[in-house]
Formats: C-alpha cells, sequence, structure tokens
C-alpha cells in the first residue's frame, strides 16, 4: 500500500488535541472540566454580525468574488482607517480566516528549503504549515523572565542567512500574550529593511491589548514593500467559526500573488462576509469591540493576581490577547501534569485542563515547565480554576514523591 | 525590494479572469452579456438549505470541530449511504470547498518533484495548486472526437514514471462534461493497482449525469486503500458560495493526515455546515437535487441541438456536469474570439461570454480552436446565445479575411 507524503508524516498532531480524550473520559466520570487549554472565547459573537448573516439577501449562493464581496473590502478599508491606516485599492484581500492569510503570506514569501524566523514560543500550526510548505522555522527563544519580549536584536541578527525571507510574529502574541513594544518592533523593522526581508505580523489581537498601544505592522511606513499584515475577525469579535480574516500589504507584488492564490481557491465563504459588513456598519461597533476587550481586560487582571497565589509560579502580566504563559517550578514535564489533572485528580468533582508549553516551541527540550493559560471563561470561574490547578500541583508533587519513595 | 517566491510567480492567471474586465466595459457600453464562460449556476439554492442557516441556534460563533461539525458528518455518511456507499467513522472529513478536498489530497499523495497524472483538457487549478505544492501535473492527452473519454490504457501506463504518485480527474468532467465508463474507470483502478498509485475522483458533478450511471469511485470495493473521493455540495445544490465539500477515503493513513490538515486550519465554515444538514434531513432533499439535475438535463440537450446548427462545429454529447467542449474550425486562436466577442461585436446589443480551450490543457499549443460552453442560463437563453455566437464567428472569420487583405 501506498504511504502517505513525507511533508503530511512531517507534521506533527497537537498535543493539546491528543490530550482532549482524557477531557471526555473525565467528563463521563461525571468530573467538571474547567477548559483553559484553547483559544476560544465564551462571549456571544455580537447581534449586528448575527443578523447580518441571517437577514443576507441570498436568492442562488454562488461563488462570492475570489479576492472578497466588495462591500466587505470596503468595511475593512474603513475599518484600517479607523484605526489610522490607510489603505489604497488592491491592497486588502479578504481570506479564509487568518489561517488562510497566513498560508498565503508563508508561499508568497517562501519557496521550498527557504527560512522564516519565528520567536517562539510561537503558535504551533504555524510550523505545521511551513512543513506541508517545505519551509523551515528558525526560532528565536525568547524567554518568560523578560516576559516573551525579543531577545536584543544582535541575537536575532545572528540567526540570518542567504535563505532567510521573512520574520513572522503574532501580536500581541498567542501563546504568550506578549505585546510588543514600538521600540522593539523598530529593531525588527530596521533589521527586516538591512537584509531585505519580508516581516509577516499576525495580528488577530491587537484590538486585545490592555497596557499600551498595539503597535501594527501597517504603522511603519518605511517598511512598505516588505510588510504583510495577516489578520482575523476571530477574537475581536468572538466569530471564530466565521472563517474570515484578511491579508494586507503595500507591496504590489505580493498582491498580485495573493490574487492568484485567492482565485484557485476560488471565494471565501459568503454568509460570514455579510455579516462582518453589517457589523461593520452599526455605530456601535467600536464599543462592541472595546467591551470584549474590557471584559479580557479584567479576565487577565484577576487570573494575573489569582496565580501569584500558587507557590514558586512565574510569570510576567501580559500585556495582551488572553494568554498567560506560566513556569511552574514543581513541574519538569507539563503534559504528564496535564494528563495528572485529568486523569487522577480533582477538587470536589472539577479540574482544570490547560496547554502543555512544549508544544509551542521548536527548539527540543523547552517549555517542559510551563503551560499556556486561556482566560476564555469567567472570572469566578478563572478564580475557582486557580484554586483547582494550585491544589492539583500539590497532589502532582506528593504523588511524585510517593512514587519516587516506593522505587527507592 | 525583495521580489516574491517563484512558486507563486509561475501559477498562472487565468485567461477567464483576465477577460472580465472586458466583458465589464462591454456591460458599460451598454451591450448585454450572456455569461456562459463559468461554472457558476443560476438556480437558487433550496430552501432547506437557506432556512438552516438563518435558523441555527449560535449565540457563540465558536470554531466548529476540525473535522467537521458531527451532525454534518453524520448526515454526509447518510448522504453516501443513500447512493449506495457505507463509510466507517473516520472514513469522511467536511473541507472548505471541494478545493479544500483536493488540496488536502495533493499534499497527501504527493511530495514535492513527484507527479499526478491528469487527463487533459483539465480544471486549471488543479495545475495552480500542484505548482505551489511543488508537484509535476503530467498531462494524459484525450480528444474531442472521443467525447474526452480515456485513451487505450497502454497510452496512459506509458506515462506512469517512479515518480509518479496519483491519477487524477474530474467525472463528470470539467471541463468536457465527459462521464466515464464504469469500464474506463475499471482500466484506470486496474492500472492504478499496478502501480500502486493513488486514485483522486474529483465528483462534485456526481449528481449531475443524464446518460448512464455517474460511477464513484468509491464504488471500486477493490481499489480500497488507493482511492480518494474529493467531493463538493457548490454544485448539486446550487451552494458555490457555502464552501463545503468533503474528502474521504478507507486509507487511515490518508484520513490521518487529513486529521492533521484540518486541526491546523482549524475549521471550516459553520454557518453553511448547518445550512447542509437541515437541508440532508428534508424528506425531499432526492427530489430537489433531481430537479436540479433536471433543468440542467434539458438545458445540455437544447444546448447541444443549437450547437449543430453552426457550420463545421466539432463536438460529442457530453454526459455529465454542466459544461460542452466545442472546437469551432473558424477559430485558430480562441482568446481571440472571446476578445473580439466582448471588444468588437454584438448582435442587436447583445453578446456572449465563453471561456477560451487553451486554459484548460497543459499541453503547449493545444485548445487553441475550442471554447468551453457552461450551460448555467435557462434555456431560452441558451438558444439566443448560439445564435449570437453563430453571427459572432461569421463576423469573426470575415473581419480576419478583411485584415487579411489589408495586409495582402
Amino acid at each position: 500500500m501506498r504511504n502517505v507524503s513525507e511533508r503530511t508524516l512531517a507534521v506533527k498532531g497537537s498535543p493539546i488535541r491528543r490530550l482532549v480524550p482524557l477531557a471526555n473520559e473525565a467528563k463521563k466520570r461525571g468530573i467538571h472540566v474547567y477548559h483553559l487549554n484553547i483559544g476560544q472565547p465564551d462571549i456571544p459573537t455580537p447581534k449586528a454580525f448575527m443578523d447580518g448573516v441571517r437577514n443576507a439577501s441570498i436568492d442562488v449562493l454562488s461563488y462570492s468574488p475570489a479576492p472578497g464581496i466588495s462591500e466587505t473590502i470596503e468595511a475593512l478599508h474603513d475599518f484600517y482607517a479607523d484605526m489610522g491606516v490607510e489603505l489604497d485599492e488592491g491592497d486588502l484581500r479578504v481570506t479564509i480566516g487568518g489561517s488562510e492569510a497566513f498560508v498565503f503570506a508563508l508561499q508568497i514569501t517562501c519557496d521550498a528549503g527557504e527560512e522564516i524566523l519565528v520567536p517562539e514560543p510561537f503558535y504551533p500550526n504555524y510550523n505545521g504549515h511551513a512543513i506541508i510548505n517545505g519551509i523551515n522555522v528558525v526560532p528565536i527563544t525568547t524567554k518568560i523572565e523578560d516576559g516573551f519580549h525579543f531577545p536584543p536584536i544582535d541575537e536575532i541578527e545572528r540567526l540570518v542567512t542567504p535563505k532567510t525571507r521573512a520574520i513572522l510574529f503574532s501580536n500581541p502574541g498567542n501563546p504568550t500574550g506578549v505585546g510588543y513594544t514600538r521600540e522593539e518592533l523598530q529593531g525588527i523593522v530596521d533589521l527586516a529593511l538591512k537584509y531585505d526581508l519580508f516581516v509577516i505580523s499576525d495580528e488577530p489581537y491587537r484590538e486585545l491589548m490592555y497596557d499600551g498601544h498595539a503597535t501594527s505592522i501597517l504603522e511603519f511606513p518605511e517598511l512598505g514593500q516588505n510588510a504583510i499584515l495577516v489578520d482575523s475577525i476571530s477574537k475581536r469579535l468572538s466569530a471564530c467559526g466565521a472563517r474570515i480574516g484578511c491579508i494586507v500589504s503595500r507591496n504590489k507584488d505580493v498582491m498580485a500573488a495573493v490574487n492568484k492564490l485567492t482565485q484557485i481557491r476560488l471565494s471565501a465563504p459568503t454568509f460570514a462576509q455579510h455579516g462582518l459588513v453589517a457589523f461593520l456598519k452599526d455605530p456601535n461597533y467600536k464599543q462592541e469591540i472595546e467591551a470584549i476587550k474590557t471584559k479580557f481586560h479584567a479576565r487577565r487582571d484577576t487570573l494575573y493576581d489569582a496565580l501569584q497565589t500558587i507557590p514558586g509560579v512565574c510569570c510576567r502580566k501580559p500585556e495582551g490577547a488572553f494568554y498567560i504563559f506560566v513556569k511552574f517550578p514543581q513541574i519538569d514535564d507539563s503534559e504528564e501534569f496535564v494528563k495528572f489533572m485529568l486523569n487522577d485528580f480533582d477538587l470536589d468533582g472539577e479540574t482544570v485542563m490547560v496547554a502543555p508549553g512544549a508544544g509551542f516551541y521548536a527548539t527540543e527540550g523547552k517549555g517542559h515547565d510551563e503551560v499556556r493559560i486561556a482566560y476564555v471563561l469567567e472570572e469566578p470561574k478563572l478564580i475557582r480554576a486557580v484554586e483547582i490547578l494550585k491544589a492539583g500541583l500539590e497532589a502532582f508533587v506528593e504523588q511524585r514523591e510517593r512514587v519516587a519513595a516506593t522505587a527507592g
């Protein structure tokens, strides 16, 4: 029997997804599981969006135009203008979620065998798509003690080779919540210009920045032709299932390539594009996004404060997104800890699922004492989840000591 | 300035899309254009589908499960069971249109530098996706005189090399309307088994077969592990904008790879999956599809008969889909003819747009005397369009002779 391709064999399955069956088994045993393991908010999608879908006047559900429905493109141009970024016609194309925008950016910047620099820990699907496309991810290691901000620019510069084509990051960051300062982004921009690299900035969490201003890559006019923005409405509208994002660049060659890539996949989903237009035409749309941000802001503070009660915990308060990346000195294999929480532990019938840290690193051996916590539940639930985590950590350490004593 | 990747530069823009601005200009001059150039039906999408979207009870538009919503997968299993094909759990995954299912099949069967055999003329996006993925399309040339059926199997066998990984075709065929017989598919199946190749069968038009039975690749149990079905609801439900398709295989390794590929792109669009479930639960769903088929069947006969009135026309009656591939001996460059029809011709204020043939061939020089006509309009419009085409061909020949006389 024919084997499948090497490229698909090389894509790693997600450790979070591997652990989901354990959560399902815990639920079958009657345990309540607080899911802080995924980036899926619990916040209702704005009514204007949903009404826009339901009220769309569609007789024949035909292919929408490959670049996006013109009203959707216009509405997105206005949205960027509202944040101070003026785009020319042709600078923006609607994509099937931020995921497709990212794949387009990868395929347009890199041929097989070429390299992209990515600060780690990073969103694991970056690597999956890079592998499928024969592109090598070269990690820029960042540290929890620095709040996962970029290391000094000369450390990054040492990673640039003749095969390097782009620097990629999410800002604010998944999985770390880091929000890069304008100064450190300026360093990246200058480096990109020095070596003529593309900068691919993935900004689905841009509106979810709690300390300071989330600086879009489009705010560096000098980067002009080398800037590619990957964006998505999934998080800021709590509309992950819409599968609507966009790719933006002022580079005409990049956008000509985007046009070809949109044509060969025909079109982005029609219904959600109507929803987005209705949402962005709602005079209250900014307040709606602000309200979502306010919720996450309060949750961040609550979760961060609660985590400080856990002995030895190491994390810096993240500036944005809805994740905290945490080091627990009690843990040397966070996947084992997550399994323990799901298989062997509960506090009064409740437990917590978080994401093991190692899956977010490209460098072997990193992240085993870290976990990502997504604050996608309401504050009282976050407080309770931390109580459970704290008790779980104690029980995990005790169990390990018991096993060690028995072995000795 | 950094250039874009070689792979994106190598993707050809669609000739049809290049010509669309000419159609728009004609419309600005007040000319009515009959669009027979694209595979976009004019038939209303079934009410049950649209109601399923509008009535979906969604509070948080969250990511739907990566493999597809479980109800959608179940409904599709039932749909295949209704056509006599029993699937096991895990054999089917929901995709973002047939396009994504096709990309998955390509990436799973071939690494960069490997080859797929494809009968030409073929759907041009096959080649676009192959180029992006570093895969070589090796054409199996088929002839208009044979109604674009497969050539003798030894001609195909000669094209197999150690790099060949799969045979790909659409059945019934876009752009030719060919519906392969069980016997000729058996030849392909036997060849695939002899060389251990995958067979990727793209069947969005399966329910639109007018003469004989459309044989799905899943109807060859002996092909088992080597069969991959690419499918889509776009055509049979007139729901191209839904962006819902599926990939089906009984090969566990293939489906494990599919699972990883669905995970890294997160999910397929949520709304249209609800629409599909509602449609397939409607007790009248088969009659709805049958009604769509009946319309296209009548159109095929009307268009075919009308085309016979054009002197010298060459085409065989296609068995399925909604395309006729036609050779006009008057034409030696059908792209020039399409331009002439849009720029320089009208019959009482009306003209016709068809698709130039060469864009559907991989072999250089082929298809320049051919066009693809999509019968996506009502019968009276098709009759009128052929009248216009006939007059246009005469005028095109006259103009060419005039130019030649002047030049002479």
